[in-house]
């Protein structure tokens, strides 16, 4: 369940201003304020269920977007690349071998973006 | 001029997928592989001046994309500070003050990210 919210949150971060303003309020109440969908209906004066929809509609095209476009993917791999780089520098400045290798994931990401 | 057309496919490398086959089309022969409005015409069986919207309102779309969520201009500092690590570790293997300095824009980055 964690995984889920991290995962609509960030998609959120994302691609949320491609959302209407009830949609991206509706996510942000319940994933991020961690509001049930009953709290949720309270708030907007609807009922549960229109409120579950609407939670379901709004990550449902968040995904979408993921799918087309890719760019949470993309900036996911490319923390993980830097985060290997920091990894090889930290405590590693005297050592030739590591920052070559670090330069070598650098070169590569930014031919690459 | 230049500045133009590497901005409009820079644009379509990130949102291009949010755009109609056609809308797709229609810049990439213009752009990309430098045809007139005219020739796009032909191409299409279109008129020239139906060329010129699609492509006008096309454009338009991928700015719009780019106002809302600023992913291009993300990726684009993002890709200045690795130039700058690069440049800093490039022949600095050896000087642990230059690797230093290049761990910092990392950290930040990675924080960021």
């Amino acid at each position: 369940m964690l995984e889920k919210i991290s995962r609509v949150i960030l998609l959120k971060d994302f691609y949320g201003p491609l959302l209407t303003d009830k949609q991206q309020y509706a996510l942000s109440l319940h994933y991020e304020n961690d509001l049930s969908y009953t709290e949720v209906a309270e708030e907007f004066n609807i009922s549960r269920q229109a409120v579950y929809d609407l939670v379901r509609r709004s990550e449902s095209l968040l995904e979408q977007y993921e799918e087309k476009l890719g760019l949470v993917e993309k900036f996911q791999e490319t923390n993980r690349q830097l985060h290997e780089v920091q990894h090889l520098l930290d405590g590693g400045e005297d050592d030739p071998a590591r920052v070559k290798e670090a330069v070598g994931i650098i070169r590569a990401l930014t031919s690459l973006l």
